[in-house]
């Protein structure tokens, strides 16, 4: 079988970017404009710069690094991933499909490759929500779904504002209108995850070719009772927030349990005000994240989870709900999807076709321009968590993949002083000069 | 009636401590330690040397204003309270008791009053627990109670160390150990608390004389499970710290409901890890703070929360019980109890005895020093909030009790100068000169 990319390169890569993290030794923490989330966009900018790329920083710190095309008034092709994670992460969610980009225009410009079209390598900001909430903001604000004006009112758990974090990491918060695309500037997106579940090493598959990204919704539930002295009000006198969130949390998972495996419901993180141990709870307040392929089960658990939490006024308490996000399932381009099977046989590797769980900055960039995504495999289906593992030579073949689309959609040719070298097909990266 | 405290400088005293707070506008946060804590203690330390007193920070913070005796040889006795707040707490728990203490040295003063055994007003550090956890500091290091040496392993919510915070507060964390008070160095313990009940409100009382503090225990309770994507894992294949704890806490508060209103049990801290929202938690931990006026009850309610909580190995959780406090229900000295009903009569107070739902720092001086603890009333119970309220007035009520006592109990007697200005027991606040 023909192998192009470098599994020893994309694991330094995948190592060396993974140095950046608020939490050594106790997985990635990366919060989107931290002190670790630039050192992380500095490796990157370097790593894009030696692979040939000219780089640039968008207004609200996503990187591009750009191949140029024989026609650069093309529309580029973009790919890539984000590179924040969640806190006490894994090193690949996200990183994965950045470095696969960056490893991709390693391989052109070894193999002396100029596309037709653009191609532009991006690492993405804050794709989690682990600092400022709601998630996916990249592609949110890149696709205009985000207006930049609503950014004053955005903060992170600790009061501080997206624009002051925004300007403590060396951009012009009265700019970051310039980072929104324009619609038709993009001829298509490309994305490269780990699948963040076992489906892929359990079948012993080498990728799986996505046609549909789940539908999902978070909410952030706020329950209000009445402070107090732990030690002096009677049990009968209390509105204890928190034991009124206890019972509306026990009733959340079942309800994506009843309908089967295909739905989930998650509440992630909750936060007990104020918060003394010999305090009665005042307020409790937590997210509920709920998916499902379909959206009229994501509407279902959202207005049951809606209700459950209405019966909590009944009972003295004070509750409000707010919307973080909501997103449909998403169809993704069955031309790219066609491309990708194409190659994915081309190159004798095993996949199949899947739903995704997690919604990815792809699920936002399908209805700006068409769209593909691809997943490796995850060991033990573990991710968000340190001990989140791809194989390097796994992330190869995936990169693989993602470089022979490349190819292909962007028309690319190879340079006449390359062509002697040997054909595309059968050059293999260890027979190619690194740079 | 007799009056002898001044409501307004009372007023003026707890409502010029309350400007340091690090939530201005939400309530009282004065963390022991903090940039707020030693603002206050200046303050206080003004309002004591005014007071005419003695003023001394002792090695881990508190602060002592002394009375000197005319038998400087006596052992003292000691009147006062905490100055460390709850997060978003009230202006009267602790400082009420401080105050009440300096408002009383101030009547000492100007009535020329010399007592024969010297009298010291204390205001002490950490008596909440909000930011070292278990609470009651200052009294279990005077008494020994709490070894300095394992000062050490001890930190706040941020890992910050009680000695790193000792040291930038200003004090030698190498000088611990000369806190510690000598056994039969303190010839009694007063301190006068804010009820932080309803009862007094309730019956049209002015102060209670506590004759028993109830028991108390304080648990950090620790439920491990596995992080995991909230889009990706299954809900049946997930091991949900959060869901685990919900099991646990939804069991909780019944154990204390169903034994009756003078049993009450409170989760008030709770903190779930890593803490996305689209992250399946990992650990949860959160407090238990059990209390009663019998130990058997106590040690009831401890032992089914233990057995609760091993229920949770069964499905799977790693759990962890660490104690950080418990406290036997504690008998109050019936010998001061005796000379504060005297005076309460003698003051033509209405008053009555009662049992402590809250731990004060009287119950861990009580076998230490014969101790007397008395309670002036709450608005509608309420405390550990912002609306915790006591009126000036009620207050000086209390402070009139512990003037008298203090008096009584010191053999304190007026200065000839002083005599001439009239009878002890006729002069009034108002007809004194201001220091």
């Amino acid at each position: 079988m023909t192998r192009f990319a470098n599994a020893d390169r994309i694991g330094s890569m995948i190592d060396g970017l993974d140095r950046f993290t608020a939490t050594p030794g106790q997985g990635t923490t990366r919060a989107t404009f931290s002190a670790e989330f630039r050192q992380g966009s500095d490796y990157l900018r370097e790593r894009m710069q030696e692979a040939g790329l000219i780089v640039r920083e968008d207004a609200v710190g996503n990187l591009f690094g750009r191949i140029e095309g024989r026609d650069p008034t093309l529309a580029p092709i973009i790919v890539g991933s984000h590179f924040d994670s969640v806190p006490h992460g894994g090193k690949f969610d996200g990183p994965a499909g950045v470095i696969a980009g960056i490893e991709a225009a390693f391989l052109f410009q070894e193999q002396g490759l100029i596309p037709a079209r653009p191609i532009e390598i991006i690492a993405m900001i804050e794709e989690e929500g682990a600092r400022f909430g709601g998630g996916l903001m990249a592609s949110r604000l890149l696709t205009g779904k985000l207006d930049t004006a609503t950014l004053v009112d955005i903060h992170d758990g600790d009061g501080v504002s997206f624009l002051d974090a925004l300007r403590d990491y060396g951009l012009d918060p009265e700019r970051v209108q310039e980072a929104v695309l324009e619609p038709g500037s993009v001829h298509a997106f490309l994305e490269l995850h780990i699948e963040q579940g076992p489906v892929l090493e359990a079948h012993g598959e080498d990728v799986a070719i996505i046609d549909r990204i789940v539908g999902q919704t978070e909410i952030d539930v706020t329950i209000r009772g009445r402070a107090g002295h732990a030690g002096t009000t009677p049990m009968t006198a209390r509105h204890d927030a928190l034991a009124g969130a206890v019972s509306i949390l026990s009733q959340l998972p079942d309800l994506a349990r009843d309908i089967g495996h295909e739905a989930v419901l998650t509440v992630g993180k909750l936060k007990v005000k104020p918060g003394g141990s010999n305090v009665i709870p005042e307020e409790v307040e937590f997210t509920v994240d709920i998916r499902a392929p379909e959206e009229e089960v994501v509407r279902g658990l959202l207005d049951q989870t809606r209700a459950i939490v209405a019966r909590a006024e009944t009972q003295g308490y004070e509750t409000e709900i707010a919307e973080q996000l909501y997103a449909s399932p998403v169809l993704l381009s069955p031309e790219i999807h066609a491309v990708l099977s194409k190659h994915v046989v081309s190159l004798g590797l095993k996949s199949r076709s899947m739903v995704s769980g997690a919604g990815h900055d792809a699920m936002i960039m399908a209805d700006f321009a068409p769209t593909g995504l691809i997943f490796v495999p995850s060991r033990g289906g573990i991710s968000h968590a340190p001990e989140e593992w791809t194989d390097y030579d796994q992330l190869a073949r995936g990169v693989d993949v993602v470089f022979r689309t490349l190819c292909e959609m962007s028309d690319a040719r190879a340079q006449p002083s390359c062509r002697s070298a040997g054909a595309t097909g059968s050059l293999r990266a260890g027979q190619s000069p690194l740079p």
